[in-house]
């Protein structure tokens, strides 16, 4: 059950430092479910990324603020990049350094908050 | 007259595809009064970029949204980055491949909706 409302529904969890990073196993099958996303590696530290498109800044900068509003009632904050008809997301988890499975669930309820 | 207000208060020009861009020395001159701006090249377009820090990440937000109001009054819209206490813009001008007055424009009244 890795379906987009599944994972999105699934309760995230105080993520501590010390907290289990998701095996690349994990990673691969998200990724096969959520073809959008990438993932990306920075400085060892690896994340998930999705550009969005939308018809105008506005909609765009709609998008970030209900996302915004995801990361704040999760205590759990995306780098969001807005312009002009495109937001892009990354998520990983700060304290541990790379991808926690909030990060998973955070990635599906973004994809949710589209529709 | 290059300070922030005087700058800010000037007014945009509609921007078409082969407008005049700014020159070097304009540059460098805007650089110097507004030290916290950097200037960024990718694929041969310059850019401006500053990093703006805040107390958390509601505080970043609610500043990107003042820069999207301004942007959407003036037609011009920067590149937002918004994350957990810091809000990083990239203003330049994309119809000319480059950086318009209207950039140096935009960047200081980036810097007046701070206060």
């Amino acid at each position: 059950m890795n379906d987009v409302t599944s994972l999105a529904t699934e309760e995230c969890e105080a993520c501590k430092a010390g907290a289990p990073k998701v095996s690349d196993k994990e990673i691969e099958a998200f990724l096969l479910q959520f073809s959008d996303w990438q993932l990306l590696e920075k400085d060892g530290i690896k994340m998930l990324y999705k550009e969005y498109s939308f018809k105008d800044f506005a909609s765009a900068l709609a998008f970030t603020n209900r996302v915004g509003i995801l990361a704040e009632a999760l205590q759990h904050h995306p780098d969001i990049l807005t312009s002009w008809g495109k937001v892009a997301l990354t998520w990983y988890t700060h304290k541990i350094g790379g991808l926690h499975r909030n990060d998973f669930r955070c990635a599906a309820r973004s994809d949710l908050l589209l529709t």
